[in-house]
């Protein structure tokens, strides 16, 4: 489904509204995040910082959206989905890449998304650790860090030849899945793992020119959307459907790479 | 071989020089990550900015070595080797992570070491966008970020099913290699790939228990050791041998794993 044209004032508000929420989130995620390096053992057994970290922040701002819009709908990873009645609908994943996390490594996020019945419409992904936010809303994209915001923008890549793929972990395809994503790595020039929600956000400023995986949630996807395409590049389902919805997801930033992939995925 | 043991004076003041070492590094590589991201395609063609940046930073390091340590040698990855006049050798990698690097990821690092005869003394790994710098002496080691420097240790992890595993890329391992690296990742809790030198810098700040990596060069692995061994863990070769010349690593930070890795790796 096509995205409704917000107006600039309303991509204004609600971009600035994600920003609160994304605000709310780092207070309650960044005292967690490398807490359980500095407590002991005899601690760590009944200290689950993700958890604890992952629970506070949702809970944060879905406290907040519910003040705000009282009408929206919130689907979020940890708590129950609440209905929306007038059609929008945040989708939160206060921690993606909880495994990064865990291990101290700094490229998980903060996953914000608004979408208009299923259509995301603007998205932010905050990494906190390193004071980098991304914003999209479909027409355009942008970075800020250390409170100076710039425009972003995907690079130009016209062959998977040429292009850096990357994906969070090979042994999440299974099957055919596997067998699909072996014929892109092999036809990529170089291929990263790792990174969840950062490679993406990468993808869209222009540092990697595709992204592959597959089993997403919507709230593992959705926030991308609008920065992705907001930088010139697109999300698409493996077969070239909507991808607003998680499961195989296909990330491009040069749009001429999405035809050799789906060929090459299906 | 093991190393010799340096007076507290003589790692005080190799460190001293390594950080010197590693602020003239910072100096040349910084302006060049994600410059890529900002110029047109058309001065890409012809900006390599990773090797530029490596080079600038080696010529850095060694200039400054050679100014106050004209008897040491030399071992760079981009440069010739300086041979030793009395035993002390740095070992230097400008830019460990280079794919990281040009994916504009920012889980590279400088690696710095200083060995006696090939048994690694100190090590640094600093990592300029994030503002973290790790140093080891073997006998101890420590993480600053944003000025403030705290003690690292590895933490307690008795068994691999307990264990976080981490691992570049696993296509990097061949045949007999890649049969050896699954039973490791089938035998550990989870994995993680895709940090380079970041992997073992969270190793010995406890936040990731394993690194299983083949084909490494000394330069590559060379300052981790006094690190990784400084805060509590060790780093070997896959059958248990001296690793400080790279090839098949295995890094623990708990040392009752190195026997479970070393079986299922053989």
């Amino acid at each position: 489904m096509a995205a409704p044209k917000l107006s600039s004032d309303d991509v204004q508000r609600f971009l600035g509204f994600a920003d609160a929420l994304a605000d709310a989130a780092r207070d309650a995620i960044l005292p967690y995040f490398r807490a359980a390096l500095t407590i002991d053992n005899k601690q760590a057994q009944s200290f689950d910082p993700v958890t604890e970290a992952d629970r506070a922040a949702e809970a944060a701002m879905r406290a907040l959206i519910e003040r705000e819009f009282p009408t929206h709908g919130i689907l979020g990873e940890e708590d129950e989905e609440k209905p929306s009645a007038d059609g929008y609908q945040w989708v939160l994943d206060p921690i993606d890449g909880t495994r990064a996390f865990i291990a101290g490594l700094p490229t998980w996020g903060v996953l914000i998304a608004l979408n208009y019945q299923g259509a995301p419409l603007i998205g932010v992904m905050d990494q906190p650790y390193l004071d980098e936010r991304f914003r999209g809303w479909n027409d355009g994209a942008e970075l800020t860090t250390d409170g100076i915001t710039k425009p972003i923008k995907t690079r130009a890549c016209a062959a998977l030849s040429d292009a850096i793929l990357s994906s969070t972990d090979p042994y999440l395809f299974k099957d055919a899945e596997y067998d699909a994503f072996q014929r892109v790595r092999n036809a990529a020039k170089l291929t990263r793992y790792g990174y969840d929600c950062y490679a993406y956000s990468m993808l869209a400023a222009g540092g990697i020119d595709v992204v592959v995986e597959s089993g997403l949630k919507p709230y593992d996807i959705q926030a991308l959307i609008p920065i992705i395409r907001g930088a010139g590049g697109d999300v698409i389902a493996w077969d070239g459907g909507d991808a607003a919805q998680g499961g195989r997801v296909l990330a491009v930033g040069d749009k001429r790479l999405a035809q050799e992939a789906m060929t090459l995925l299906s």
